[in-house]
C-alpha cells in the first residue's frame, strides 16, 4: 500500500484544478471474486481502503448493497463528514455504455445483461456516480501515474483469468462505438485454434494467453514422464518454474509469449501504438514480459513496440476509478 | 465516369457550405503505375480528367512536374479560369505526415523517403497543398459518397498489388501517431507464413491477400495435372475461375478469404467496428466478398461485421483527394 499512496501523494493532480476543498471520492473495483473500495482527497490520495470477497455473489443489487456498506465503513475508518463525498465510480468487469451508465453484458461468471449499475448507484448512495470496464479503467490509472504515465497512444493489456486491453489513443480510451473495443479475447493469430469459439466460452486468444486458458494448456500438455511438477499449477506458477528453466514449463511461457507477441504485432500494426502495458496478475510477471519482448525483438523489421510491465498492479483499475471519480466530480459540479 | 459524376452531381456537398462562387480545386492520385489528376467545383463535381503513366517514374520532382502539366490541361480543357484554382489535395502511395505535408516512406517500388510534397506542390502550383496516403484519401471518399456514407466507423480496405486500410472512427481518420495506422500487411493471422519478413518485403498478411501474393501463391499451388488454367494469372483472373468452380482456383480464393477474414475479425474485435468496405482492384472482386462473407458467417457468434464492397472503385482515391482539396480550401480559407 505505501508505495502506491507515495506516488499518488507524490503526483497529486497537475491535469486540472482541484474540486472544493475538503472534497472525497469513492473508487470500486468489482471483480468476480473481490469487491474493493478506496477513500481519495481531491489531490488523488488514497486515505482508506476496503475489501470483502464476491464469491459466489452475482446479483448487481446486492453488490450495490456491499459497496454501500464499504462506503459507510470508510467514511468511519477515515474520519470524515459523509456530505464531503462528491462521486463514486466503479470498474465492472464487462461491456460498459459509459454513456448511460449501464453494464450490458459481463463474462458468464456474473451473467450481467443490461444492468444501470450508474443509476443503482446514485439511488443507493445519492451522491454523483460513473461506471467503466475495469480495464479501461486500468488504462486510466495508468496513464495517470503509472507506466504509462502521459504516453498519448498506450494499450493496457490485463492479463488474469482471460485477456481484454485499454485502448489510449491521443490521451483518450477509445471504447469502440458498441463499447467492446479492446475485447480481443477471439483474436485469431498464428497457433491458436480456428474453431469458431462459442459464445460466453474463452476466445482463442485468450486460451493462449489467459490464466485459465494457460492452466488448461499445462494440464493437455502435463505427463508424469515429461514433468515432475503437478498436473495443477496456476499460470503464475508456470511461470516462475519456466523462470528455473524447466522444460515443459518453459515451453508453455513460450507458447503463451508467442500468441500474445503476435496479438501485440497485429494491435501495433493496425493501431500504430508504440507502448504496451503489461498488467494483471499473469501479465505482470516477469517472465511473460521477457518472453514476448524476446519474440517481438525477433521481428523487429515491421515495429517495435515498447512492452512493460504496469507499475500499478493490482491496484491500477481501483486508482483509475479514482481518478475517473474525480473527473465525475469536477464534472457534475460545473454542470450543475 | 458517368456513374461517379451523378453521384458528385447528387450528392453537392451536405457537410459544410460552399466556399467562394465559381472556385475550384484539383484531386490528384499518385499510383505505381499511373497519375490521375480531376478538377472539381465546389460542389464536388468533377468537370474534367487526366491522367499519364508512371511506369518508370520514381523521382518526386517529376511527379509535381507531370502534375503541373496536368493542372494546365485540365484548366484549358475544362475552360476555366486558373485563378479560380483554390487547392489541389494529392494522395500519395505510403506514410505521409499530414500535418507536415511529407511523405514519410513509400513501398521499395517509389523508394520515397521524407519527401515535402506538400510545399514541393505549392512552390510549382502557388495555390494551398495537401497530402495523405491514397488509402486514407479512399476511406473519405467512400465516407462522403461512396459504400460507408455518412458511417461513423468503418474500415476502408484497399486490396490491389498489396493491402492496407483506412480506419475510421467517430467521422475522423485515425491515422496513428506516427501515421502508419491500418498498415496491416504485416499482420499475423493463422495459415500466414510465421517467419519474420524483410523490409519493404511484403508481409505474411499481403502474401496471402493482396494481388502480388495471391499470384505467388498461385504460380507455387500450380501443376499442370492439377488445372488446365495457365501457370501464369492475375488475382482477379484466378477469381474469375473461382466463381466458375474451377478446383485450383476455388482453394486459392478461398485461402486468401479465410486469411481477409480472419484479418477482418481481428481488426473488427480490437476496434469494435462494424463496417468493413472492400476496395482495390481485387478487393471489389465479388468473389472475394462473397467468400469472405461466408467465412466470417460460420464465425458469427462473436462478431459479424458486414462486409461492402466499394461503390467508387478505382476514384475512390481520387474522389477522396477533390474532398480533401475541398477541406484544404475552406480551411485556409477561414485561416487568411
Amino acid at each position: 500500500m505505501g508505495k502506491h499512496h507515495a506516488d499518488i501523494a507524490e503526483e497529486g493532480d497537475r491535469v486540472a484544478a482541484p474540486i472544493v476543498d475538503g472534497g472525497h471520492v469513492i473508487g470500486v473495483d468489482i471483480g468476480g471474486t473481490n469487491l474493493r473500495l478506496a477513500l481519495a482527497d481531491t489531490a488523488g490520495k488514497v486515505l482508506g481502503r476496503w475489501s470483502t470477497s464476491t464469491s459466489g455473489v452475482v446479483d448487481a443489487h446486492t453488490i450495490v448493497g456491499l459497496v454501500a456498506g464499504g462506503v459507510s465503513s470508510l467514511v468511519e475508518q477515515c474520519s470524515i463528514d459523509p456530505t464531503t463525498l462528491r462521486a463514486i465510480a466503479a470498474g465492472a468487469p464487462g461491456v460498459t455504455n459509459v454513456d448511460t451508465g449501464v453494464v450490458i453484458a459481463t463474462s458468464y461468471l456474473m451473467g450481467w445483461r443490461d444492468v444501470p449499475l450508474r443509476d443503482l448507484f446514485e439511488a443507493a448512495l445519492g451522491i454523483p456516480a460513473a461506471v467503466d470496464n475495469d480495464v479501461n479503467l486500468a488504462a486510466i490509472g495508468e496513464s495517470r501515474i503509472g507506466a504509462a504515465r502521459h504516453a498519448p497512444n498506450f494499450v493496457f493489456l490485463a492479463i488474469g483469468t482471460g485477456v481484454g486491453a485499454g485502448i489510449m489513443l491521443d490521451h483518450k480510451l477509445f471504447r469502440g462505438h458498441g463499447w467492446t473495443a479492446g475485447e480481443i479475447g477471439y483474436m485469431l493469430v498464428p497457433g491458436v485454434s480456428e474453431a469458431a469459439s462459442e459464445e460466453g466460452m474463452p476466445g482463442a486468444f485468450e486460451a493462449m494467453v489467459g490464466g485459465e486458458g494457460i492452466k488448461a494448456q499445462w494440464r493437455t500438455a502435463w505427463s508424469a514422464s515429461a514433468t515432475s511438477l503437478p498436473h495443477d499449477l496456476v499460470a503464475t506458477r508456470i511461470f516462475d518454474h519456466a523462470l528455473q528453466g524447466e522444460p515443459l514449463a518453459l515451453a508453455t511461457l513460450t507458447q503463451s509469449a508467442r500468441t500474445l507477441a503476435y496479438g501485440i504485432l497485429n494491435m501495433a500494426l493496425m493501431l500504430d501504438c508504440p507502448l504496451f502495458i503489461l498488467g494483471g496478475t499473469v501479465g505482470v510477471h516477469p517472465a511473460l514480459g521477457e518472453a514476448t519482448r524476446a519474440i517481438l525483438k525477433q521481428r523487429s523489421a515491421q515495429v517495435a513496440p515498447v512492452i512493460m510491465p504496469s507499475t500499478l498492479g493490482a491496484d491500477a483499475q481501483l486508482i483509475g476509478a479514482i481518478r475517473f471519480a474525480l473527473d465525475t466530480a469536477r464534472e457534475r459540479a460545473s454542470i450543475l
